[in-house]
C-alpha cells in the first residue's frame, strides 16, 4: 500500500426534495449573487428552475442565468461564461445539470478569478490558485464530478478533451436528488453505467500497487451499478435503485477508490476522449466500445487482476471469460460495444490515431500507446 | 434509501514517516501553541515524541505536554487537561496515541472553549458550539475517531461511558502511519479487530433501511479486517496487512457505512460500555464477548440480513451458522467470547443490569432493552 493524502471537503445533500433548500445551503458561505449555469430550457419546463430560484430568492441570493452548456462541453462556452461572471461580479457558480454543466462550471469558477486564458490550467501552463465557490444540483449520475476536484472540457479548435484538477474545485455543496434523474433516457442511463464502470476499472487494472481492500470496494460499486441499471431499465421510477446507482456513481470517483494505489493510468478515457472530441460520441457510449477492446489487448499484462474481476463480478474464472461477460452485459443493457455502431470503420482510424497520439502524450503514456497499439485496439473495437 | 447529509472534512495523511511532517500539517492553520496529549512515556522511549517535537520546533509551534490519558479514558483527566489548555492558552490539541487519547482530546478541544462543565455536552445539557482545532498521530487502529466527529469518555464517578458528536470535532489532519502500530500487542490487535467489526455490524443488523451497496461496502471492511488480522498475528511487521487493517478501521466509522440507512442503534456498544465502565474491560475484548451473545438473542428479528452475513462473510447459509462462525473466529484469533474470561459470572449480573438500564435509556433503546432482555443476553454471554 502506497502513502497517500486524502481530503474531500464536499458536503453532500442527498435525497428527495433536497434541491428545495439550495438557497439555505449556499447562504452560510456569504454569497450574494450566483451564476446559474445549465444546459437547455428543459429545467424550466420541468419546474426545477422555478424551485431553484424560489429558494435563492428566499435567501436573498441574486442570480444570473447562463444557458446552453452541451454534453461534451466546449471551451468556447466556458470563455463566454467567464466573461459574464466577471462582468456581473458573481460570488459563486451554481450548476444545475449533469457532469458537463458541472465540469464547465468548475472551469468557469477557476477562470473567473484568473487574468489569463483558463485553458492554461488544462495544458499545464499554470495551476489553479483560486476559484469561485461551486455549488451544484445534479440531474445525471455518471461523472462523479459532484464529489471531486476535477473537470474535463473540450477545446473544439484543437480537438483536445483535457482535464484540470485542483483542491479549489471541490464543490462546497452538491445536491443529489435521485428523483430528478427519473427522466434520464434509457440510452443515457446505460451510457452512464458504462461511464461509472470505467471509473472503477481504470485504476483496478492498471495500478502497479492495488490494495485488496480497495479491490473489494471497487467491486462493490460495479456490482451495485450492474444490479441497479437492470432494475432501472425495468422501472425508471424505482427510487431505491436510482438512489443506489447515484451514490455508487459518486463513490466511483471521489478519491476513495484510488487509496494507496500506484502508477495507475486512464487508458480508456484517453482513447474515448478521441471519439468524443472528433465525433461528439456520448462519453459513456464511447467507453463501452473502448473498454472491451482495451481489455482484450491489455489483460495478459495483469492476468491475476483480470481473473479476480471475472471471478468476483461474474463468478467466472478466466480473464477472457470475464471480459466477454462484461461485453455481453453491455450488449444486454443496450450500450454500444463496436465502433461500427457509431458509423465508424477503418477509414477513420488515421484521424483517430492522430488525435490519440497527442492524447497519449498528454496522459503521460505516449511510450505505451504507439500507432501500432492504437491500431490493435481499434481493430478489436471495430 | 433514506435522505442523508454527508460531510467529512478531515484530511488524512497516511503512510510511512508521515508523522515527521506533523508541524507542516499544523502550520497552515496558523497555530502557535498546541497541547500535546498522550498516554504513557512509551512514546518518549520509542522515539516518536522526539520526532513530533522536532517537527513542531522546525515550524515554530510551541507545545505543552499533557501525559497520562489511559484506555477507557476518564472525565477527571479531561477536566485536568482543559484547565491546562485554558491556562496555557493553546491554539490547538495534538493527540499522539490511540482512540482513547484522541477521544479525550476532542473533549478537551470542546471544553477549552466552553465556560461550563464539558460533561454537559455528553448528557445533552448543551451542544458543542466551538472547539479548538484537533490534530492527531494515530498509534492504534480501532476507534475510527481519526476521521469522525465523535468521542467517548467515561465519567468514573457515575460509571457513565457516554459520547459527544459535533461537526466541530472532526480532526483537521490525522496522521496514520501503519508502521507506528507494529508494536501493538497481539491482544490489542485482536481486540481492535473485534472493535472494528462491531462498528460494521451495528448498523448492518439494526437498521430498518439498509442499502445493498452499503451492505457490500461493510462486508468489504469485515473481510479485510479478518484477512489482515490473521496475517498480522502471523507477522506483525507485514506492512501491507497493517496498512489495510488501519484504513479499513478508519472507513468503518467515517460515516460512509451509515449512508442512507434508517433507525440504526448501537446495542453492542451500549452493552459493552457497561463492562468497560464497571470493570475496566478492554473495549474490544468486551465487544467480542457481547456480539455473539447479542446476535444469538437478536437474529430472528432480521433473519434475511443475518443469512446475508453468513453467506457473504463465511460462505454459509443460516443465521446461526454465521453467528457461530464469527464466535469461532474470535476464539481462533484469541479475543474473549465469554464473560467468564473476565472473571465475571451471574453474581455480577445485577450491577451490570443496573448500569445497563441507564445506558439503554441514554441510547434511546430503553423500551427494548429491559431487565429481562439484559438477563437473556448476559446468560448467552456467560
Amino acid at each position: 500500500m502506497e502513502n497517500f493524502s486524502f481530503y474531500n471537503p464536499t458536503k453532500i445533500e442527498f435525497g428527495k426534495e433536497k434541491e428545495k433548500n439550495i438557497g439555505e445551503y449556499i447562504k452560510p458561505f456569504n454569497i450574494k449573487k450566483v451564476l446559474l449555469t445549465f444546459g437547455s430550457d428543459r429545467i424550466k419546463k420541468d419546474g426545477l428552475f422555478d424551485v431553484v430560484i424560489k429558494s435563492l430568492k428566499e435567501n436573498n441570493i441574486e442570480y444570473i442565468e447562463f444557458e446552453g452548456i452541451t454534453s461534451n462541453p466546449v471551451l468556447s462556452k466556458v470563455y463566454e461564461a467567464i466573461e459574464v461572471a466577471k462582468k456581473e461580479k458573481v460570488d459563486a457558480i451554481l450548476s444545475v445539470g449533469g457532469g458537463s454543466v458541472l465540469d464547465s462550471s468548475k472551469a468557469i469558477a477557476a477562470g473567473s478569478l484568473y487574468d489569463g486564458d483558463v485553458w492554461d490550467f488544462f495544458i499545464g501552463k499554470n495551476t489553479v490558485q483560486n476559484a469561485l465557490p461551486i455549488f451544484d444540483i445534479l440531474t445525471l449520475a455518471a461523472t462523479g464530478s459532484e464529489m471531486n476536484c476535477g473537470a474535463v472540457v473540450t477545446n473544439e479548435k484543437t480537438n483536445q478533451k483535457y482535464a484540470i484538477q485542483s483542491a479549489h474545485l471541490y464543490p462546497k455543496v452538491s445536491v443529489i436528488n435521485p428523483e430528478l434523474m427519473n427522466t434520464v433516457s434509457k440510452d443515457y442511463l446505460v451510457y452512464s453505467a458504462a461511464d461509472i464502470i470505467a471509473h472503477c476499472i481504470e485504476g483496478y487494472f492498471t495500478a502497479s500497487v492495488q490494495p485488496t481492500f480497495i479491490n473489494r470496494q471497487i467491486e462493490s460499486i460495479i456490482k451495485t451499478v450492474m444490479e441497479t441499471t437492470e432494475k432501472l431499465i425495468e422501472n425508471p421510477n424505482n427510487y431505491d435503485a436510482r438512489a443506489e446507482f447515484a451514490w455508487a456513481s459518486t463513490c466511483a470517483l471521489n478519491g476513495l477508490t484510488y487509496i494507496g494505489t500506484k502508477d495507475f493510468s486512464y487508458p480508456n478515457y484517453m482513447i474515448e476522449h478521441i471519439l468524443s472530441a472528433l465525433y461528439n460520441v456520448p462519453h459513456g457510449a464511447g467507453l463501452s466500445v473502448i473498454m472491451p477492446a482495451w481489455m482484450k489487448w491489455y489483460y495478459s499484462k495483469n492476468s491475476i487482476q483480470f481473473e479476480r474481476f471475472a471471478n468476483e463480478i461474474f463468478g467466472l474464472y478466466s480473464s477472457q471469460e470475464g471480459i466477454q461477460a462484461l461485453e455481453n452485459w453491455f450488449n444486454k443493457i443496450g450500450t454500444p460495444t463496436k465502433l461500427s455502431q457509431f458509423g465508424l470503420n477503418e477509414s477513420n482510424f488515421e484521424e483517430i490515431i492522430k488525435v490519440g497520439l497527442g492524447n497519449a502524450e498528454y496522459f503521460g503514456v505516449g511510450e505505451i500507446y504507439t500507432k501500432e497499439v492504437f491500431e490493435e485496439i481499434l481493430n478489436l473495437a471495430k
